[in-house]
C-alpha cells in the first residue's frame, strides 16, 4: 500500500477486518492486562495524519493508567466497560463517545464478563504516554464501583 | 463546556446522543440531498484538534461530489451505502472503514431503502472543499451500479 492512497477496509465479522492483524496493546508488558489492538489506519505504510485503532479488553483487563499531551476520541462499539478520567469513572456502552483531553489521566477497564471493544482516534504525531505506577504495580484496580458516574 | 475538557457523550438510542443536535449537512443547498449531520466533537466550544461527526443519508440522498486537501476517516455503522472515490464506487456496510486521501474526489450515496449512517473524522484545521459541478447540477447520479467494486 502506497502512502496516502484512498482505501476501503472491509469488515469481516465481529469487529475483525480483512488484512488487519491483532497485535499486543503495547510492546512491553507493564500496567496493562487482557487488551489487544488492531491498527486500521496508521500502519507503517500509511501516511494519514490521523490514526484509527480498534481495541478489545477481555474480562478483568485494563489499559495503562497514563496521561499524555495528545487527545483521544473513543467510540465504544462492543460490550461495555469503564473509563477512568482524572477523578471520575464512567460506565460506557456502545456508541457512547469519550473525548480525553490533553494531560487527563485515563484508563479503560473491563470488569464485566463480555469483551469490551472501542475505536480510538489519535493524531499520527503524538507524544509518548507517561505511565502512572501504583503500589500493586498494575495501575488502577478493576474494583471501581465506588466512583461510578 | 470549556474547551479541552474531557467528556463522555452518552448515546441515547439509534445513533442519537444526549445534547447533540441534528444539523443540515452544509449551510447552503447545492449538490447534496437527504443528508444530515451531528457534530459530536468539534462544536464551537470544543478545542479538540480532531473532529468527530456523524452523518445520515436517507434513501436517494448523497453528499457533495468534492475534493480537498484534508483527509477523511469514515466508519460505517448503520444501513448500507456507497462511496465514490475517484473512479471507483464501493458498496459499504457497518464497520467497513474508508480512508479518503488528500485530493481524492469523493461522494457518499444511499441508493438503498434504509438510512445509511457513518462517523467521519477530520482534522479541526482543514481546507474548504472544492465542489465538482455536473450537468444535472446535483453531483453524481445515484445510479452507479456499473462501477461497483
Amino acid at each position: 500500500m502506497v502512502s496516502s492512497e484512498s482505501k476501503v477496509i472491509r469488515h469481516k465479522s465481529n469487529l475483525s477486518w480483512n488484512s488487519i492483524k491483532t497485535e499486543p496493546y503495547k510492546n512491553k508488558p507493564s500496567n496493562w492486562a487482557e487488551i489487544k489492538r488492531k491498527v486500521l489506519v496508521g500502519k507503517e505504510a500509511d501516511n494519514s495524519s490521523i490514526h484509527l485503532r480498534y481495541f478489545e479488553i477481555d474480562k478483568g483487563g485494563f489499559s495503562s493508567l497514563e496521561f499524555h499531551k495528545h487527545e483521544h476520541i473513543v467510540i465504544c462499539v462492543k460490550g461495555k466497560g469503564r473509563v477512568k478520567i482524572d477523578n471520575k469513572v464512567y460506565k460506557i456502552k456502545p456508541f457512547d463517545i469519550v473525548y480525553v483531553a490533553p494531560n487527563s489521566i485515563h484508563q479503560f477497564l473491563n470488569p464485566y464478563k463480555d469483551t469490551f471493544g472501542f475505536f480510538c482516534i489519535v493524531q499520527s504525531k503524538r507524544d509518548k504516554p507517561k505511565i502512572i505506577k501504583t503500589k500493586e504495580g498494575k495501575g488502577f484496580s478493576c474494583d471501581i464501583s465506588k466512583n461510578d458516574h
